[in-house]
């Protein structure tokens, strides 16, 4: 039933996607084999596509990225159970090893022998099959389409960002940025009952996708100060929750300006200038807590909860769709053409 | 400008509210005057209509009842800032300290000393006018009805519910009882995301409603098998959080039962038998966090901000208006129509 | 260098335990051999032994009870890392799977797929060999004994009790039930920083003990009124977590009694009438949150450096010990002289 | 009995403290008169008498200062409440206004509009007695010493961070600077059980204070390397918690290079140079949690239980006394010999 060899779209070089005949692999006794169907081009792709690397991952040999990704189960390993053949499935792409102690204190996300799809060496989904381990696979609602199924791994991110930054129904939160990641962001915050959600960026069309998403005011910093535009809407008190998406020094500095006293920050965005200049005065007399937000943990099941809601529809972020074979031009299309693309799909089947 | 009396509904007797002629009170220098607009009727007042007690509170005189009450600012003491005469406002019921351990560590719900309006010996808000301490007067949106912003009292009890049981969005919940209490925690777990809402009476009618407040699922215990019905909409799973509303000892019963491991319990309503069988083996096993819910503390300006979702919508709730001059007729309504009335509610002016 | 063969004491029938001689098992490739240096003797065993099942947990086959356990690393698997040969080490007993829902979100007490020493159908530690997954192999330090090593494992609920209790440095902790369970719950209160520690007990031996454990007050019920002496302790305030470790109705009910407003409660012991009446409320109108708790989950870590803490000496609930040899002797001296043994200890090598 | 005149010392000018003898203040209704027996002086004492302000609030006007103080109750309101004359006490110095949002969520350091003893326009004590609000007076038991009760003060900062910083029995905690704050700090984490406790500082006396405060170990940045005596302590893994309390730029990012995967941070200390550069590559990777601390809420009565245990002994702090007389010669000594001087208590009576 299924053939002996898929096709991949395989980094062989900086810059360079080929694509290439390889074997389909063989599930072990705790996988089970996808055909995947939806695969999300993510901004570390292009940056190991451009680059190499990433801090201390290096691209060493031959990789395939890709690691937002949905798709069918069409083989199931001897020991696995509650899947079935012909389910629709998002996959969190993240295998840990359950042992650690970050692993046993429930924040996964920090285990050190993680491995990760599309991060050296592991391979990643912008191929037609891959073989992962049961328990990060995901089945989805008959309504869901692959391709929110893929974005369930971006918007976990944002809701990794609201749990962590302790998001209460009622309250006013900002994002910095509004990329995919900003977007999924503010999606999640309306899922959890936030107020009013103010998105901030230079750039009107991401503002304009935004109010989709949720927010319910938007700042281009093109145009507007961003102190006085807070001010304006939260008559002078400031936000409850600031997320930093933007990986910007100056959007860091704006999630401490914007929040409340007693409010929350968190950061998601890596800065290409690593230090940051904040100011510690604010910190102490608003009593500010700032928390980090990398990747995320145990958040797929309810990240498919909330994204069934009918009034989420994060499919609205993606801008651009290719097949497989054109993977290459895809992520070129990332490069050139920043301000028109947000969320590229790639459809391997 | 205002008149030097005003009519107010009087609990002179065991069942006996009569309409009187009293003076308007003056507001002290940190209270405001509020000409009163709309009271919701609870089944505390009807409480104390029909026996003159609630536990240890005892009416020994006169008393007005309500405290579910909205209206405007027609008066400001002299040291009051951030009110103005003429803004449409909601009002929190009880005036506490300020000074004890629990006001200052925030839990200011068990504050021994608090003032609560209709709670012997304090009067309360069947009448035209009160005066309130003004910190406990919270101006509410334009686009709000005076009947949601005296609503926010009941909803702030959902609202405790939900944020004492730690609900997350995207989560179960099960509510037992439809009545006004349960049909508002409906609405709170509805605003802060909940992705599915069972909602469980023994009356259709109520049921109905639940639909309108957001129950995603009802079970109709006259025909229905609380476990079965819970297990086939969570697939054998069990709920995250169940609220007993009810105040029988078989709904506080049926939280237990209907939990997932690892899920939390709300207990919102008084059973009149007070001591109920519990399971202590299901609480160990499953490790249940079981939580006492006693009214509610500073939810309100987060409860006014849910309610103006235009998705909420908590009048629904209401099956009867009254004029203050009939408000003994809104009692004998409440206590001898009981499958056909919900909220009923009080127009004073 | 490690013989094939070795003793172990096996339950073969109700109320029997054998001496025999089985072959050392092989550890897996991510397990280690750790020759037994010391084993508590846990109630749970003795219920085992005498009843051949705990709720639906039944001993189908012979079976080798004692989970609580420490010794020395003797062999290791080919992929275990971190953990050498000759190494003193405390055993977690429970294998959970890493994959569940529960394992994922850190509370893999509630795995349902847990492989736990002594609970059938596994295998326990009264021999002198167990292979045990690495993860839950935990060096101790030079200073710490086998005693205390083998302790680690009650303990740990007292801690997950203190956690889940939410324990703050400076509180009042009441504790019913002085067995080994509540001492050394007393003895985590204590190494957290509790003030006041109330330990409850009917036997003054025990109160005495509890005394070594941190204990700063008792109350024998046989001659003293929980209520009067609480109140007379605390001032008429109440403690501010209380703790059921006794499995007894009466207990329970003393721990939502022995609670002020606010105040927390935790739920260690199975009572043998599963159903309890409790007072919703006081439930209510204290606003309690109560707590099951089941095992423990990631707290050796941390049990391990709070019973290195001098102050703590936890060996001081050890009333007997006995050689592997005379298992089935000190099987039925906790039997039949319940009111002078406390913990015993078993010394298979 | 009492005088109607007393002597304080005032701060007429910058560097200028003058005794004078003005009016014993009458306590109002809620508040009680009490006899300063013993007052810390702190390092914002000594900023204001040599700057005249700090941040927004300006000395504008004479001004006694001193905040940390003790004494004993000698005349009382009409309207107070469970205080006698004649009670040891210890005085929380800031008056918060009960009614604002942070008041009522119980984070009432952060109200607005606190009237905060020594912060201008509000006198302090140092002075023979002063009037304070009934609810911010708290018994002392009779072993306390009113040494002992007037660090309350600074222990409560000390409290509070390792409350925000969620500090757990067992862990490692790092507190950079062993200043006053720093080294009440280290004496509160022993207190909560911490296991290890790592004291930095340039100064090795004051590194010798730390090891009578809970340091188990230290670090003496002049002569060792923070990093690598971390990893050595923590077996390369790093702090649980790490708390600054230097107020400067390098030792905010000591916290953060300290702290392992998954630790916390809490920022006491104010930067001279308000702008530190922060990692937020390490603050995203490790997923750190940074909170500010400013002040306290609510830690008396639990700071009180706490300093009553007879292994915590923080008036070894204490390294001058001064009658009132001589407070002038105090902030000299302060000023002037700062190697040599820790905490300097002042004794009005």
């Amino acid at each position: 039933m299924i053939e002996d060899k898929m096709k991949a779209a395989v980094l062989t070089d900086l810059n360079k996607i080929e694509l290439q005949e390889i074997k389909i692999p063989d599930p072990k006794d705790d996988e089970v084999l996808i055909e995947i169907k939806a695969v999300g081009l993510c901004g570390s792709d292009v940056h190991y596509y451009q680059h190499g690397r990433i801090g201390d991952f290096i691209v060493e040999k031959p990789i395939i990225l890709g690691h937002e990704a949905s798709g069918n189960v069409v083989e199931i390993g001897r020991n696995v159970k509650g899947l079935t053949v012909g389910q629709r499935v998002s996959i969190e792409p993240g295998a840990t090893c359950g042992e650690c102690e970050y692993c046993k204190e429930g924040r996964y996300n920090l285990c050190p022998s993680v491995e990760f799809l599309a991060t050296p060496p592991y391979d990643g989904a912008f191929c037609e099959y891959i073989a992962m381990r049961a328990d990060l696979v995901f089945p989805i609602p008959e309504e869901m389409s692959y391709e929110t199924a893929a974005l369930v791994e971006p918007f976990s991110v944002g809701v990794h960002a609201i749990n962590r930054g302790r998001l209460s129904p009622g309250e006013t939160v900002i994002i910095m940025g509004m990329g995919p990641i900003g977007l999924v962001t503010a999606a999640a915050a309306k899922a959890a009952g936030a107020r009013m959600i103010i998105g901030v960026d230079l750039e009107q069309s991401r503002l304009d996708v935004a109010k989709e998403m949720g927010a319910t005011h938007t700042i281009n910093l093109r145009e507007e100060n961003l102190k006085e535009k807070v001010n304006l809407y939260t008559n002078g008190t400031g936000a409850d929750l600031a997320i930093e998406t933007a990986g910007s020094p100056k959007a860091v500095q704006g999630t401490i300006e914007s929040v409340r006293k007693g409010g929350r920050v968190a950061i998601v965005g890596m800065s290409p200038q690593d230090e940051v200049p904040v100011s510690v005065s604010k910190i102490i007399d608003k009593e500010i807590d700032m928390v980090g937000i990398f990747r995320y943990h145990h958040t797929y099941p309810m990240a498919i909860e909330m994204l069934s809601n009918p009034e989420i529809d994060i499919e609205k972020i993606i801008t651009n769709k290719y097949p497989l074979n054109d993977t290459a031009e895809a992520f070129e299309k990332a490069i050139h053409d920043k301000t028109n693309t947000l969320k590229i799909m790639i459809y391997p089947n």
